[in-house]
């Protein structure tokens, strides 16, 4: 009797891509498409040490296989997932050690937002979302959304913040602005029609979301709620929270390769987290917020 | 020292609620509409004994909470989810001991498949997927979706099954048939644009479920996997996995209401499941879906 | 070129059960177990005319398979999950037209609380939480628990509550009664020991669940926070929210069986929700719950 | 009518930290102990300017609070959850601008495994599972489990693995290895007690997890297997899958502090990904492995 080795892999999974496309259309102006993929790579071969003595002699680290990733995004693009796994598996069937990879991807579908060439929205992912709070003679209506989530490839900028011995942060003046936005609106007159009221806000968000030239998460979050009261009167007071989710530029230089504000890293956590009350005259009913989930 | 109750509610959440509302068109036509609610109910009132003495008589039970949310369905309809909320407040404000109440409703989305008036696909869902699996000379390239999720409101039957002392299923004409739709197809050669080969097979996958009148889910799938076949010569084969998402017509006969296949309950779990190949030639290569997860 | 079905199988997923076996001890007092299972049923065989035609009649329909599940729990007996996987693969290879089957389960631990022999703790799946809110001068400390699972097999009723035209849910002596509880307790004077405090307050919470004959989750919830209140004078108040997980009584009167509450469908959603405040000397400080996230 | 900007918060959300405190045992041996949280937090305060004008003079960036969590970590200790909020909340309380903020934890609970004062495993995470694929009149039994949730903070090294141009990860003596074990065993003779061979086959697993100094994660996955299948006879294959959660040195040095193994980032995606099977005499039975879900 004896105990061997059989089929085995190993790879890193779940490789966060984003990778911007920063073309320009035909009167010259510049037209941004975002890929988003979640990557995994992973090899067969002649890796037995690994197992049977801790032997890594072979073993083409998972944590190089990630930077592969990233690196051929820039070197080669990303036109289609299926042409970018099979530049992948090009790669390393020309490595040492390699007789077989398995590559995957899952991609997701964003759609342009009118307002210009560089802001979109993911394809359908909020809920609408309403609470009815009453209370004797009292009734309160509150309309949202969640998972509403929004990018601009540029026109985003942060700097100026404080610095003290704990600030690392580099300033920038063009970053990827990503968020899921999550907004309640109290009315204080209810709208004729419940269903155009939620698709106007929608569409303000989205377009302020788009046109602000933004300097702090914070001010996008505001732009957004004043232009919805600007626009529809009976609306009393908004909430709205906004994780900032980050997109890191990955540093490509190691594989002397020029990273031009291209090719992301999508973190999950942690994430930045903002959150505003706006109000009409100041006013607000705190009590009509006692069943809003989740806001601080 | 004293320790006394504070605030409490109780109530029901998450009751799931799907309406279908079977107009016509100006041409005569059937035009169906879908209200697809998560509804929350929760009622606030001189319920202290119910925690302090164990006492209930005063305690409208979650479940009368749950039967109002369908019945109101029916009676009222379901136009805007602020409009049907406020109808619940409204008719738990007329009951004894209740002094407030707070309803919630998340509502989802649903787009029109536009082969007919009755059949709809869940706002951007799905992920498209794809695998590269390479094994020396050899490379398998697998294109798919998941969790593409479509719904028929008339058009399909079940019935003419075998049936024995475990049966208790009763046969039917005319149910709501929903899935999730996980499918692969393997490349024998490969597209010029993989891009436009994704929109072609994912358009062919929403017509034919629209179209098939479906006496089984597994004829739907088997006819969908064929149109795709039949349209695309590249592909050499496929794989469909598909959970019949149920959606059970609610008994509203205790409260003298006829439902006319109008109001459903959405079920989570357990839920049917239909998993199918189709090969072309009747050829297969097995080594190709080793990758594919959790395809039987 | 011929498009054929290859491989195909279908049966219900993920059905889950829960038996109870309400043995005796040495000493003659009950002793309950507890068994949860996640079942999933496929079959294969000879249903090729399902895909190919619609014509079901070879289909045993996934309902049935449900059924049998259910029904092979009472008849047969929960033992281990591979026992009672090959007792249903017995079933099914006795069937006309299966040529073979899949069946999976998932099972869950749950521990024995001390108290008795009829109450249970999921193992390990609470989660410990905390919030400070600092505001100038003042400071909230708010310790908390989530996703502390709890089970008994007796010691539950629920009756006399009103009855009204909407009203069809039947009054019970004797239910199984599960929550999942989140508890939050706002600390007026600070303990020595966080973690000694964190430890006692869960004990307490889960020995009174146990110990309490319950008449209503609101009397079982209010019970819990009283008596941690009582033990602990630093506490000022406490919220508990309680999710009623529904365990219902499976019907298998059809198969000519008798459920002497021993075989239960654990149903996902809708669920019932208990909330309640506990004030020392009936004060609050409601700007100390303002960050709790999903407390109505 | 004029709109204005009311309460409002910024921070860092889920903040995974993960702190390793290597006291010594009454014997000199060392003993750890584990502090793994997930920390939010948030200020409030003079902010203004950062909403309506764009202006983050005040704004202390939500990187630098993520900094403050790991460098207090380190420079405090984590005691209990509640402690280290405070401490967070005497920080902030001590900037500029601030006049109040949120600090929020949830803690996860890990137990020790007997095998050494280095080796743990989250409390009850993991499921048990079982598969039965019959066909006519073959019977393959799987059983297994996943979620199983382990770390060792020491006895873990990473190092001669290739270098190429792709390659940045740094050598290591030393690291905390952590990851979440799905095995698979299939019985070529059934145990006569199926619950006493689950028990027994998770304790080696746990066992042979501690004790094995790691080399790599290959290395540590071979050993649980081969130690299993070793010490039951009935078992003829395993297969085994475990992600590399990889715990991420922070970079304390620009806060002038040393990272002594002491603090880490737990990070969610991507992740090393490692599977093989073992296999007893060579031999498998690879349509045993159709029906386990996602494994390569």
């Amino acid at each position: 009797m004896s105990i061997t080795l059989g089929p085995n892999q190993h790879g890193k999974a779940e490789v966060r891509l984003v990778k911007v496309d920063r073309g320009t259309t035909g009167s010259g102006a510049t037209s941004h498409t975002i890929h988003d993929l979640n990557v995994s790579t992973q090899l067969r071969g002649d890796f037995e040490a690994a197992f049977t003595d801790g032997d890594n002699v072979h073993v083409h680290a998972t944590d190089t296989q990630k930077n592969v990733v990233y690196a051929k995004a820039k070197e080669l693009g990303v036109t289609s997932p299926e042409r970018f796994l099979l530049d992948l598996a090009d790669h390393w069937s020309a490595q040492p050690w390699v007789t077989g990879s398995v590559m995957k991807a899952e991609t997701y579908s964003w759609d342009r937002i009118p307002a210009n060439e560089h802001s979109f929205v993911r394809r359908g992912q909020e809920t609408r979302t309403a609470v009815v709070d009453r209370d004797g003679e009292r009734t309160f209506v509150l309309s949202g959304l969640t998972d509403l989530v929004v990018l601009k490839s540029t026109g985003s900028e942060f700097h100026g913040f404080p610095r003290d011995r704990y600030t690392t942060l580099a300033e920038t003046n063009d970053r990827i602005l990503a968020t899921s936005v999550t907004a309640w609106w109290r009315w204080a007159t209810h709208p004729d029609d419940w269903d155009a009221a939620y698709d106007k806000v929608r569409a303000i968000l989205l377009d302020t979301f788009a046109e602000v030239h933004s300097l702090a998460l914070q001010q996008t979050i505001y732009e957004m709620g004043r232009a919805v009261m600007e626009a529809v009167d009976g609306i009393a007071e908004m909430r709205i929270s906004c994780p900032n989710k980050h997109h890191f530029l990955v540093d490509l230089s190691p594989f002397d390769l020029q990273n031009d504000n291209e090719v992301f890293y999508a973190a999950d956590r942690p994430y930045g987290l903002i959150e505003a009350a706006l109000q009409r005259d100041g006013s607000t009913e705190p009590d009509a917020w006692v069943s809003v989930p989740g806001f601080a």
